[in-house]
């Protein structure tokens, strides 16, 4: 992958017999990442690129990674003009990728899916929290509805459902376990969505919800809410609601998360499934 | 969401009293969905894009969606220069996005992650199918490690399972369950990773492995696998291989597949849980 960086190919500029070349930094995988930092003549940029590729190609090396801040778009167009293409884009940035060898790339693909929570939040009265939203799909059809959200830039999945939780609501929870997801399709263009229905356990009871988003917020019966004819109709909600009912009466099992960080790795990630450690 | 188009704005030009205008279409959030499909002079872009806005903004629309084909890249620059930003891309295109209220945007964010499988299929003999990979971070390495794989655009998970299984080891396989999945970040740039453990069940068990990415495949005893000092290292792979082992003697509970399809829905998604209906 390309953010394994481990030396550079930067070369001063105008100094002795050097030829000038763009700033970049090597990955451990034979793949370039060009740090364009400042504005630059589209011609500059062109005569620099060229020269910079045919170096990397006589050092052997594959993918090109270009990243293009937003301020810097007058570039995008000689970079495609030189043979890059498209690989992903950020409200601040493109990025764009170039394959050196002749061969077919192996540049890794770009995220596919969205991935969103939905929180199951059960006090000890078996009442469940539901919210009504000011925005969206279900503005001003009554229907209640478990607190969602999507995960953010690098967020854990249990972490998204307690923030949501506490947001919507001014609920504290923990979490328990994620009971079920669902994986959708053609969510915007030809994107997918994955949503992941979190058992929270609360810590608080008091509503204080959140004005911006949230029209109403309130504990109700399980049951009321799965009785709701909207989600009675519509077999994902209805299996949702069922699936949590079960939960409550012990009668399914949930995935609980287990950290993987090591002492040695530094690079956190968690593993979610029924398994108990004997 | 922007891909639920409602109607067209689409007028036609140099008629009567009509304006010059963009060709779009109209969603059901309030958008518009540009549909620009020919190149096109910069200056008569900026003049057309103008006027459009003016209207659309007459119109009460919000959100503006422009998708240039990476053969339009002539227009990224005036685009931006008129206010737009990047919302996402793909090899043949970039997304651009405007938003025409006063107000903060409510436009969905970008997909935030890959999704790829790894599958874990076991014949009657209580044998793993494993593979060696002939690239990547195990190339050379000697590790017996499960087929994985990557989910393609629109492609469910388990389906993803079932053909990486036939692609990379020519065993036809039958989806039965789930067994964890695994999130991480920072896996390229910013983005991060979804893996899901699927359990497959072989309805074949002749080995026709893969010539391009597979160095060699072959069934092997679970405890062996599992056994293998690289895997007892990572603490992501041994656990894996213990919830493998786990379910192998039915000590762990997966999530099976319930599609949600509906009659009067022709929309298809697959919610994943411990639940069955009784």
């Amino acid at each position: 992958m390309a953010t394994d960086i481990e030396s550079s190919s930067k070369i001063p500029e105008n100094e002795g017999d050097h030829v000038d070349m763009l700033d970049a930094s090597f990955d451990g995988y034979g793949g370039v990442i060009v740090n364009v930092k400042e504005d630059m003549d589209e011609n500059v940029f062109i005569t620099l690129l060229r020269t910079s590729i045919f170096q990397w190609r006589q050092q052997g090396k594959t993918g090109v990674w270009l990243k293009l801040t937003i301020e810097l778009v007058n570039l995008v167009k000689p970079a495609v003009q030189e043979g890059f293409w498209y690989h992903h884009a950020e409200p601040t940035y493109l990025m764009l990728v170039y394959w050196i060898p002749e061969t077919k790339h192996t540049l890794p693909p770009n995220a596919s899916h969205r991935v969103g929570v939905a929180s199951f939040v059960v006090n000890d009265k078996g009442e469940l929290l539901v919210v009504q939203e000011k925005s969206g799909a279900f503005k001003g059809t009554g229907v209640w509805k478990l607190p969602t959200g999507t995960v953010e830039e690098g967020e854990d999945i249990f972490v998204a459902a307690i923030r949501e939780v506490k947001e919507e609501a001014g609920i504290d929870t923990e979490f328990v376990e994620v009971l079920a997801f669902r994986q959708s399709h053609k969510s915007f263009f030809s994107k997918s969505d994955l949503m992941f229905v979190c058992m929270l356990k609360p810590k608080s009871s008091v509503i204080e919800k959140q004005d911006s988003e949230i029209e109403a917020a309130q504990w109700m019966p399980v049951e009321e809410y799965a009785n709701q004819p909207f989600i009675k109709k519509h077999k994902s909600f209805d299996y949702i609601a069922k699936i949590c009912m079960a939960k409550k009466d012990n009668k399914c099992v949930g995935f609980s998360a287990l950290s993987t960080a090591t002492a040695t790795s530094a690079k956190k990630s968690y593993l979610y499934s029924s398994y108990q450690e004997e």
